[in-house]
C-alpha cells in the first residue's frame, strides 16, 4: 500500500472543500499539475517553469466544477515535463509509481493522477490528453479513465498546449464514479438511452500490438459481448476513411505535425525565451521539435480535417470502436533509454492514440485484464459528441459480465 | 482616402512575403494584433502587455496558414484594450477611422481589421470574435466578415482570452476573397454544394434593433430572396429553444457569465499580478468582472451547453438564420462615455452576438445597406460545422440580386 507521499503522485497536497453539495458530495479528488489550483504555483511539471510564474489567482474553471458539485480536492499531482511525454518519468520530481507493478512506469503525461486513482489515495483525478495523456497511464495503472471529445470542457486555467487538441478528463477505480465525474464536467442532460447497434474492431490497432495484449483483448471483448444485442464487425482505417490509409499516417503525417506546431507556439516560445532548465530527454526531444518546417503547416492541417470529417460521416450514433488503448504492457522502467525501445513504444503507442486525437472522439479505457500482473487496457470510442452514450454503453458492456469494477 | 497611417488601423506595418502559391496569390493582409507575428511583440491592445512580454517566436498557425497559400502580410492591425471591448476606441492605440462615417465608432474588438479594409488598404484582415468582435465592426464599418464555426480554427499563438468561445476570423470587400480566405483557414475541401431548404428570420433580433434598422434589413431580405426557392419563416428563440427564452436570457445567463470566468483564468490572472497600466473604462469594466462569484460558474456552464444543443437539434444542413448584425448603425464617437448610452449599445449588440457565440454557429455579415451613409450589416447564420454551406450560400444570395459588392 502507498500513502500520499510513499505514491510519489503528489507535488503538494491540501484541502479544498468543495464549494456546495452535488453529484460529487463526499468524493476526492486530485488534479494534475498543468491545470491551475487558486493560490498556489502550477509547474508544467518544470520546476523552471514553476520558479519563472506566480501563484494562479483563478481556479482553472473545470476544478471549479467539481468543487461546485460536492467533491473536495486533495493536491495536485506529478505531471510529465511540459505534458510532453507519454512515458511518466519526470527528471525533476520522480517517477509516480506503478502500484500493480512497479518495477515498470506508470505512463504519462498525467503519471501522477492515475496513480493518486490506481493507489486509491483519492476517489478520482483529472489530467489532460492530447496524444494519450490520460489514455497511457490508465491503461499502464489499471484504472478507468475517459477522454472526452475534444473542446468539450472548458481549458480555462489549464497551462497552454496544443490547442487544437488537448481535452480535460478524468481517471477513477469505478466506471460510475468516472461516469458522474464526466458528467459533472461536461454539463450532461439527463438522456434517453441510446442502444449499442454496431460494434466495430479496429484491426489496424490489434495488429499494430504485441500479440499477447491483442489475444488477450479479444478474449475479453467475447466475454463483454456474450449478451450485448449488437453487429459486432471487424473493420480497418480504409474501410472508415475512405482511402488507403494506416494509423501510422494519421499519427506522423497529421496528428503528430499539428501539435508539434502548436507546441511551438505555446511552450517553445516560452523555452526560445526562457532557456529553462530542461531534462536531458526532453531537450533532446526539444531539438527534434524545432526542426519542423512552419511552411508545411497546411498539409498537416488538411490531412486532420479530412481524417475527422470523414470519421464523423462514419460513426453514426450508437456505433462504438474497440481497440488496445495502448500496445504493450507497461515497459520496464529506465527501459526508454534505449532509443530503439522508446521509439517503438511511442510510434505504435501514439498510432493508436491518433484515432481518437484525429478524430476528436471521446473514449474510455477499461483495465480489462492482466498479463503478469501488468494491467491492459481496452478503449471504447464512440462518435464525436457521443460522449453520454460511450459512458452508458460502457457501463452496459461492463455489467453483462457482472464485472463489479470495485470487485474484480 | 485614408492610408496606412491616417487610417488609424495600423500599430505597424511591414511586408512578410508569402511561402508558396496558393489561392491567396497576389493578395495583401493584416493581423490583429493578438494573434502573434514572428519577430514581434504582440500588444494585445494594451501597452503594459506589448511592454511586459517578449516577441514572438513563431508566427500564429493561422498567419502560417495565409503566408503558404500565397497572401502578403502587410502589417498589425490596433485591437481593443485585452480585445475586452465591441467599440474599437483604444484609449492607448486611438481609435481607427470608420472611413464611411469618420464621426461614428469603427466598433471592436477587431477594429484595425475592420478598418484596414474598409479602408481598401489590404485585400483582407483577420481577426478574431468570442462576443461580436469580427461581426460587430463588420457591421458598423460596412465590409463582409466572418466568424467561422467555434474551434475550427487553430487558436495557436492567438493570445488566451476565453478559450470556449473565442474563433479567428476574416474581413473583405469581397465575398469571394472572404470565401478563399475562409477556405483556407477552415482546410476545406471541394464539397457537393447544398441547396438552401429553409430560411429563418430570428425575430427576436429584429425587435431587439432599432426600428429603422430592422425595416431596412427586412426590406433588403426581400430583395435578396425574391428568387431564391426555399422557405422563408419567421421563428423566435423559443420555437429553437423549445422552452421560454429570449436573446437577453442566452447573453445574460449563459454566454457572458462563462466568458467572464474564463477571461479571469486569462488576462485576470495577469492584470491581478502585474498591475498593469489600463484605461480608464477597461479599468471600471474589469472591477465588474472581478466581482462575479466562481461558485456559480456551472449554473452558466449547463445552460451554454444546453442551449448549443437544442440548436445543434434545431438547424439542419440546408438551413439559414437571418438577423441584423448590430441593432444600431455605429453610435458617434465618445458617446459611449455616457453609462446608459454604453449599456444600451453592449447590452442589446451581445444579445443578438449570443446567437451564434452560444450556438458555436459560423456568421457572416453582409454590408446590406446604409442610414445616411453609415452602415447597416446583414448577418446569415448556419448550423454547427455548416461553414461551407454557408459561404456558398451567401454567395448565391447575393448573385440573385446582381449585387456584386465591388461596385455596390
Amino acid at each position: 500500500m502507498y500513502n500520499f507521499l510513499s505514491s510519489g503522485a503528489f507535488v503538494e497536497t491540501f484541502t479544498i472543500e468543495p464549494y456546495s453539495n452535488g453529484s460529487l458530495n463526499g468524493l476526492t479528488f486530485a488534479v494534475k499539475d498543468n491545470i491551475d489550483i487558486a493560490q498556489y504555483k502550477t509547474s508544467y511539471g518544470s520546476p523552471s517553469w514553476q520558479h519563472k510564474h506566480k501563484s494562479a489567482i483563478y481556479n482553472a474553471l473545470c476544478v471549479d466544477q467539481l468543487l461546485g458539485a460536492g467533491a473536495t480536492c486533495l493536491g495536485k499531482t506529478v505531471s510529465d515535463e511540459f505534458t510532453y511525454s507519454l512515458d511518466g518519468e519526470n527528471f525533476f520530481f520522480g517517477t509516480p509509481i506503478n502500484p500493480k507493478v512497479p518495477d515498470r512506469i506508470p505512463g504519462g503525461s498525467s503519471s501522477g493522477s492515475a496513480v493518486a486513482v490506481a493507489c486509491g489515495l483519492v476517489d478520482f483525478a483529472i489530467g489532460t490528453d492530447s496524444a494519450g495523456s490520460i489514455r497511457v497511464p490508465a491503461s499502464l495503472c489499471g484504472v478507468y479513465a475517459m477522454r472526452p471529445t475534444m473542446h468539450r470542457i472548458s481549458e480555462a486555467g489549464v497551462l497552454p498546449f496544443v490547442p487544437s487538441s488537448s481535452t480535460v478528463g478524468a481517471f477513477a477505480n469505478d466506471i460510475n464514479v468516472l461516469g458522474y465525474v464526466m458528467q459533472t464536467l461536461l454539463k450532461s442532460e439527463s438522456v434517453v438511452s441510446q442502444k449499442i447497434e454496431t460494434i466495430y474492431l479496429l484491426e489496424d490497432a490489434f495488429n499494430t500490438s504485441d500479440a499477447e495484449v491483442s489475444d488477450l483483448i479479444k478474449d475479453s471483448i467475447n466475454n463483454l459481448l456474450v449478451n450485448i444485442d449488437a453487429d459486432v464487425v471487424s473493420i480497418t482505417l480504409s474501410d472508415i476513411l475512405g482511402e488507403e490509409a494506416t494509423l501510422d499516417m494519421l499519427n506522423v503525417n497529421a496528428l503528430r505535425p499539428l501539435q508539434t506546431f502548436e507546441f511551438l507556439n505555446t511552450v517553445g516560445n516560452w523555452i526560445e525565451h526562457e532557456s529553462p532548465e530542461l531534462s536531458p530527454f526532453f531537450a533532446m526531444k526539444y531539438e527534434t521539435v524545432r526542426k519542423f518546417d512552419r511552411k508545411s503547416v497546411s498539409d498537416s492541417l488538411r490531412l486532420c480535417e479530412r481524417y475527422f470529417r470523414r470519421m464523423s460521416s462514419f460513426l453514426k450514433k450508437g456505433d462504438l470502436v474497440l481497440f488496445p488503448t495502448v500496445p504493450t504492457v507497461a515497459p520496464l522502467k529506465h527501459s526508454l533509454g534505449d532509443m530503439e525501445t522508446a521509439l517503438d513504444f511511442y510510434d505504435r503507442t501514439m498510432s493508436i492514440t491518433s484515432f481518437s486525437g484525429i478524430g476528436r472522439l471521446p473514449e474510455i479505457s477499461i483495465p480489462i485484464a492482466n498479463i503478469d500482473n501488468a494491467p491492459v487496457g481496452l478503449s471504447v470510442a464512440a462518435g464525436f459528441y457521443q460522449d453520454e452514450f460511450l459512458i452508458s454503453s460502457v457501463k452496459q458492456l461492463l455489467c453483462e459480465v457482472m464485472m463489479s469494477p470495485q470487485t474484480k
